[in-house]
């Protein structure tokens, strides 16, 4: 495999064999380990040290079915710290297929100029981009596909990441027209855009197959990978998973009092109802729209869906639970429809929504908006993309919007916004919002699928649970499995064990993998140590420790000596 | 002496004697050791966890001249670390003269009342302070002083303070009708109003007089001290400090090259001859302004001035160095009319006019405002006092306007903008700039004064002279004497022995006063590392490591290991 290093400053790309001491990474593993080694941790997020990494999972291009999500990374300006988000779609099994490790962004331009980076098979250029200039990431991947052809993928940034704003995303396209798959998290989409470059095209058309240690392991253990999801009765078609997509998780997520509700002032909606997965379904079907489309080729889960207004027009695929949640509840919304509303306005901004959803609920408690009340947020939401003041101060996030506007109840942690759980009711959430080298983060160590083994409201077992829930996160992230795929690794260890093994041969074994897994956590929290941070940073906010959520009348308990110790079973 | 407490809360107020384990200290000591025992050092600072302290130094109240600054301390919204900020004015001898060691602001209101806190000889007490919301300080005090009599002291925020913004300062009056004496740094304003707390009214009429434990040894060695003041070339009647003030010394910074000039883009100002405090003087007195007025009784340096407009009519008083560089050549202005102006303004609305200086530069830099153009800036500044979005951004200080407005070229440390010395051709104030616990400072340990003894384009020697310096620097801020008394303590470190054995009678020798300095600098230290302030923060910004600063082309390359060890001879 190759690495790609394009140098923004003096325009030239390099082809490099993979270095030794990261040809056993990829996706996460291989970000935070290149952030260690390469880029200065103290560095200025947007300033020309930092370096914007895409980089697919270990199985990315493997014919391993929901294994081609990418894992985009950078030192992220809004935690300060190691970064990785990673999206379905296209690109990563595109990059695996091209043979390609990771490309790797450096340096910056001395100019304002944009540029498109075009990956074919065997050769890579930067074009200027500068028709591009101000299009949002729809119009961007369209302009590109009809420039480079349908079965391109685009990565792009929109208008946050062009002003540079901690709270841009870079979206990618997936199957058939999707353009919304987005690598959201951390502001990533600001250093590509501090990096001049608008857009990345993949295509792989001419790709030659690639060769693979021991096809025949590869194949049996993907084939036994694929049936054990099919047969999961959550993520199988009969399951949730499938049926309602991550909106499944609405109804419970509400019924114990966690669904963040108005800037996060109480754990349960009284429109929830109207938010579930279920009623998400009835509503698509109803209207033609569409459920169970795929992002990635091949994958046997199919949790997508085209949300439609009510004369069937798409409005935004596709409608997930952490938006339904930021956008949703957290700012008033009973009512899909005004959710997919300004799902599509965040995706085409290039904006993270659940960083846009909380900054938006901190400013609708400045006053500037009503929960509830489209036309107020929608006008604020558009002021990012006008580049108003207000605009780009909601685009910097809910941290920068709480301090402009004397706001001290701001749900994030590490900087980055809280996801669709209140840490109050569901404290191993806090656990790992506080603690992981991410930020308060939804794939990080996601606690709800545990809530019947720990009391969520309890503090006993939270510690030990987020770690695990933790190390299996850094796995998925960098083997490019979804987060839906983990039934079968976890029920079969040896199985991951197989599909690296007849990829690359390296004759691991099940400690192996373990053994990687935790490394990713050890390298990111090292990293995150030299850029500064420390215990007092891996906290849950002040007010969320004081002040009581509803229903349950819950504070975040759990003590500091705790979350310090987290990491003393890594 | 009592300390008084006063709950914000509770609306409660409590006169303790001072604890023995705060007996020894005073001014920036007290507020450091108070901050590390009583306030927890990861809370935010506008919460109700932070603790307000206003604090004379040792030396107030006891008739030595120039010792009567007032100490004002919290933990900063800006570094979120410990912060002194220190003023002339009446209030540390006012303070002092009613035997008043400390006043300690503490909780805050659930609502959004605003109070004055009264305080009189043997009582204290908070009234509603509704009449006041909205008023700018000078208005504020002056209304407060027609009610309570113009000899009281009044310390107040303005607009910014009430917003919470993180670049609010403390206004305080002096003598006669003075009404700007800003404890500016760090955003203790911000502090205040998010103690619902708009004033304070320090009446000294009735105070008892004091008893000193050696009234003698105090009277000799106070009488001393003024002598030596008085015939000091460079602060008696015919040195510099009293003919032009502090503005003394904007030739020489610009000769050196460190002038801030256009958002610290170079050194050298073209108009800098217009911005000397000899031409400062001429102007002055050829329009019937006043030279040579105190901040507080008794002063004989006399340092300050009352800037008029060409019809005699006062514009703001007193002009200052620091002043004159962040709000004239860092903005492009040559004129002090310009600058005296948007002083003005700054002071009215409560704001640090160095931090809002720098962020007037960054906003101007994103091509909000043109350098050198009065009508632009100042409309800008006033959007602070109308609480526009943009006015809060600027009013949040340098660093959050560069990063909403996606601006790297922030001058800051540690959070918080640099004073009027580029640190890349004055590498000494630099090193300051980067490590002390101040965050960049001009009191903190300012190396100008020392360009002969040590190049200040190199770096052989920076690192001791800046520790020197900060040692000094916590003496003069503990004791309450101004930066201008320098001279004689240096000379005859008895001399400071004499005057504090004099007050308190505790047998001092010259290795107390030098332990008890250090230890202001370690509680410091301690505390912001309690904090989460580590190496990483303790820097200079990433530009001025590689942009070259003309017009000697140099960038600050002090290496990290240096900052690194600035106190391992502490």
């Amino acid at each position: 495999m190759k690495i790609i290093r394009v140098n923004m400053g003096r325009l030239e790309l390099t082809w490099e064999p993979v270095p030794p001491e990261y040809e056993r990474f990829g996706g996460r593993a291989l970000i935070a380990n290149i952030l260690l080694t390469e880029v200065p941790p103290r560095c200025e997020p947007l300033g020309r040290h930092n370096k914007l990494i895409f980089a697919p999972g270990l199985l990315g291009g493997a014919n391993v079915t929901t294994a081609g999500r990418l894992s985009i990374g950078a030192k992220s300006p809004l935690t300060g710290g190691t970064k990785e988000a990673n999206a379905g779609g296209t690109a990563g099994d595109a990059l695996g297929r091209l043979d390609i490790k990771a490309v790797v962004i450096e340096d910056q331009p001395k100019d304002s100029q944009l540029y498109t980076l075009l990956i074919r098979a065997g050769s890579a250029e930067l074009v200027p981009a500068g028709d591009l200039r101000g299009l949002g990431t729809y119009a961007t991947s369209q302009k590109l596909q009809e420039q480079y052809g349908s079965r391109c993928t685009v990565l792009s940034i929109g208008p946050a990441g062009t002003y540079l704003l901690s709270g841009a995303s870079i979206a990618g396209t997936g199957e058939g027209d999707q353009r919304s798959n987005q690598a959201a998290r951390g502001g990533l989409g600001a250093v590509m855009g501090s990096k001049g470059l608008k857009a990345v095209v993949i295509d792989r058309t001419g790709a030659k197959p690639r060769s693979f240690a021991d096809p025949e392991l590869l194949r049996t253990a993907a084939r036994r990978f694929a049936e054990t999801l099919v047969n999961d009765p959550k993520v199988g078609p009969k399951g949730g998973s499938h049926l309602y997509g991550t909106a499944s998780i609405t109804g419970a997520v509400n019924e114990m009092g966690s669904l963040p509700t108005r800037n996060f002032s109480n754990g349960s909606f009284e429109g929830a109802a109207n938010l579930r997965g279920e009623h998400m379904r009835e509503v698509i079907l109803a209207r033609n729209g569409q459920i169970g489309t795929r992002c990635m080729p091949g994958c046997v889960i199919a949790c997508r869906n085209v949300y439609v207004d009510e004369a069937g027009a798409p409005i935004v695929g596709t409608l997930q639970y952490e938006t339904i949640a930021l956008l949703g509840s957290n700012l008033g919304f009973g009512n899909l429809d005004d959710v997919a509303r300004l799902n599509y306005l965040c995706n085409d901004l290039g904006l993270d929504t659940i960083e846009a959803g909380a900054a938006l609920g901190v400013a609708i408690e400045a006053g500037l908006a009503k929960f509830g009340d489209l036309d107020s947020v929608a006008a604020l939401l558009r002021q990012v993309g006008e580049g108003t003041v207000l605009g780009k101060v909601i685009g910097c996030g809910a941290v920068t919007t709480g301090r402009v506007l004397g706001i001290r109840r701001v749900p994030a942690a590490l900087g980055q916004a809280m996801p669709g759980y209140d840490p109050r009711s569901l404290k191993g959430n806090g656990v790992t919002y506080a603690t992981s080298p991410q930020g308060a983060d939804h794939t990080a160590g996601n606690a709800f699928g545990a809530r019947k083994e720990v009391n969520p409201l309890g503090i006993e077992g939270q510690r030990a649970l987020s770690l695990k829930l933790q190390i299996i996160g850094a796995m998925l992230d960098s083997t490019g499995l979804c987060l839906f795929a983990r039934p079968p690794v976890l029920a079969d260890p040896q199985l991951l064990v197989d599909l690296i093994n007849g990829v690359f041969g390296w004759g691991w074994t099940k400690e192996d993998v373990d053994r990687f897994n935790r490394d990713v956590l050890r390298t990111e929290l090292e990293f995150n140590r030299r850029a500064g941070i420390t215990a007092a940073d891996y906290r849950i906010p002040e007010y969320m420790c004081e002040e009581a959520l509803p229903p349950h009348g819950v504070t975040f308990d759990v003590p500091d000596a705790e979350l310090d110790s987290v990491f003393n079973a890594l």
